[in-house]
């Protein structure tokens, strides 16, 4: 194979061809990070990322203060080289046939949605919404009527400001600018930094949109390794931006989607100052953010000294989506950002915003979100013991910090695609794992939304889909 | 010059030498069109091109019914040699900068705003439309919340395709996409059949946002010449289709913004059937189309019997900006349109869509109709006459067939860039003519909205504005 490896996919193949031969047993404790780096002459940074690779390929369990652990049963060879290389080069994002296909069941009305990653409006508050949207019409008519400001209204962009005040870097109201929903604010930024051809790094797995942006857009996708826990690969990032070839970064800190891990404060930091270093602006999706279960947590954007950071957010998903009400803080790239809304779709409806503006500051959404945390962190760990029972042993599934999906692994590299147009015939829409990358890569994956309440109606589906992977050849 | 001349151009020049040397004296009826054809051997339309062409330049006045005359006061020369070449090549556009400095003062609140073509509120029956906003807060709760369907609400796309019943080729309910206004609708189209780098024929003048709409996504525009009263002109269209070079066209055949013109309907067909013949895609932008003084007119769209013509409109004009309410009709792009939707903005907010819904439904919107144009034609009237004895002799304005705005030319030859500065100073807003197309064309152009009703005040304003204009060096 003609690919360039990174130093910790060289060492990550040494050790698995290791456990392969029986050097390590099954069962058997690997030798500490320290040992390990010192008999590898490698770093320490360097043998945590193969550690995570292997873990990820299946070859290993990591143990909560303990260690890491060969598995009893090995991951399948085929399968597995070819999935556990990440290309060092760019490729051109062409996915939105394959995308478009597995969303179209989202407007059957009576297929189960495990698809589309959305929290029931059951664990949202109407009605308040509901009596703030009639209060605007009656005591906003004028600025629901007109054009608002390219900026957003000053009201909103206000509250949004305040949201940040405790950060180390906080947001001026004036870095503001309101968008239709975080996807507007996504494209914007992608047109702001880069041009048709440029390369963009994003997490493997990452949300399909931002690679259907790209793809649109006709800017190359360069995929960066990140790991379940931890999130994008740091090292690897920083050699791709040491080429000098990437022109920005996509990423989210909060509750990445698919995979739902919060990154640590150290390495938020981190991030944050590569971007800078390297003079390579950060795109920040952080719209799932507000979701996490452990309660507000600081956004990369938050470390953001130097103005690097394009930060994006909307209220899709912790609140309502028919609003279509995002936001985004640009940083020094905030008056390209302006001219670019001024031109595509002028100004957001001045209708949402008032809600929202309301909302905030009566203190509203702020008492939402403990009750929305709490009940998806509740509801959540309910299908995740679910999927554990019901789906076939060797399913792996990690417990996420936030949001409302599952990522799950099926055993013996199973074709998620195939189970996606089973289950679809039972009445059950699945996202499966290959949308969430530009190769062929996660194909036994898939991603739940289990954002709706678990009724013995829902149970009883995601126990058929578990019976159903059970089942696929 | 190496700037090759279309034929009408040729005899437009040759007709001006003459009157300059004397040959067609001031006061002179010109010889009708059959004569001059025949004498220069040249078709009857080149003629009628040729006439329109010195008739803008300032060297022949058209009266009615009765035929062309030399003016008594001949244009300057220096200036008007170079403004009436339209470039044959089509050019990058780079007017950003300029007109967002001319947008800028719009959010100023103290001064009157001629600048940006809108009816004022007063003219919108704003309390009916606050009602029913209250209404589906109500009984529409949950499509309310949700996201729509990428498509827009059924409940719209049905009433948007019923106002298309009675024409030659009716729009269906699915050929429909709702939008965030009528630039979304615009912008989607010309992803959906240009790339960066194709060039796009446009109006010249025409609206500086689709000029914005090219430079942002890096297409070429080709000027095609636009008389104030018949519209584009489709035989420099048609030479430039038939140069193969044309990968689409963006035109208003109904109130064109900032001419005020609404098309025959011969020459609507005859532009759709062009479009068919070389397979150029036809963006039609309609916004205005609603506040034709004559009543309902059929756009280009209602003899697409190919499917070429992408058909944008909004309420944005007619009734409420706020809504960001537009809708496209795609023809045989529309597939290709949804998916580009779905990517950049995945679906319209659902609550501007049942507000629409509902006012259509209710026949409340065509009622607002009759009384908007009813108020418009005889506002814009009284404003044509005021800007006739405010504004210096020789200034040019003729009135349009729908909309609120007028399009004026100053005498002499006078910069309405400069006029702009001065007029701001005084705290009035204008446009100038520079930023309705690429080239420095139209310097001598400005475009007053005059959608708020006449007050002493408005009045003794645009008298102001008249003065300032006479002074202008």
């Amino acid at each position: 194979m003609a690919q360039e490896l990174f130093l910790y996919e060289t060492l990550c193949e040494q050790l698995a061809a290791r456990i392969r031969r029986g050097g390590f047993a099954p069962g058997e404790r690997l030798p500490s990070v320290r040992v390990l780096s010192k008999t590898f002459g490698v770093s320490v940074n360097t043998t945590i990322q193969s550690l995570h690779k292997l873990e990820m390929d299946g070859y290993i369990e990591v143990r909560e203060r303990s260690g890491a652990y060969v598995r009893e049963q090995l991951p399948a060879i085929g399968l597995s080289a070819n999935l556990s290389h990440f290309p060092v080069l760019p490729v051109e994002v062409s996915l939105s046939d394959e995308i478009l296909h597995y969303m179209e069941p989202y407007a059957l009305s009576q297929a189960l949605h495990l698809g589309i990653a959305l929290p029931d409006a059951s664990l949202m508050p109407v009605e308040k919404v509901m009596r703030l949207w009639r209060d605007a019409s009656r005591r906003h008519t004028r600025t629901l009527w007109d054009y608002s400001h390219p900026n957003g209204l000053p009201l909103l962009t206000r509250q949004l400001a305040l949201r940040s005040m405790g950060h180390e870097v906080a947001i001026a109201d004036n870095d503001i600018l309101v968008t239709n929903g975080c996807m507007e604010a996504i494209e914007l930024a992608l047109r702001a930094v880069t041009r048709p051809g440029d390369v963009v790094a994003v997490e493997s797995p990452t949300y399909y949109g931002s690679l259907l942006a790209l793809e649109v857009l006709g800017r190359r996708a360069l995929e960066v390794p990140t790991h379940y826990r931890d999130g994008i690969c740091l090292y690897s990032l920083e050699q791709a931006f040491r080429r000098g070839q990437v022109k920005a970064c996509i990423v989210s800190c909060n509750v990445q989607n698919p995979l739902g891990y919060v990154m640590s404060t150290e390495r938020k930091r981190r991030l944050v100052q590569l971007s800078s270093q390297y003079q390579v602006p950060l795109i920040e999706n952080d719209i799932w953010g507000d979701t996490a279960y452990g309660g507000d947590t600081p956004p990369a954007k938050a470390f953001d000294h130097s103005g690097m950071v394009i930060y994006c957010n909307s209220f899709s998903k912790s609140l309502m989506p028919g609003l279509r009400l995002g936001w985004v803080a640009g940083g020094r790239f905030h008056d390209r950002l302006r001219e670019l809304k001024q031109i595509s779709s002028i100004t957001t409806a001045a209708g949402p915003q008032l809600v929202m503006a309301r909302f905030l500051e009566s203190g509203g959404y702020a008492q939402h979100l403990v009750q929305l945390r709490a009940a998806l962190h509740r509801q959540v760990g309910e299908a995740l013991e679910l999927v554990r029972q019901a789906f076939p042993p060797g399913t792996w599934v990690h417990p996420p910090e936030g949001g409302c999906v599952l990522w799950v692994r099926l055993p013996e590299h199973r074709d998620s695609r195939k189970l996606f147009q089973q289950a679809l015939d039972d009445g059950i829409h699945i996202f499966p794992g290959s949308v969430f990358s530009v190769g062929p890569r996660h194909v036994d994956f898939m991603r739940l939304n289990v954002g709706s309440a678990l009724t013995p109606e829902v149970r009883e589906k995601i126990r058929r889909l578990g019976g159903l992977a059970a089942e696929l050849q």
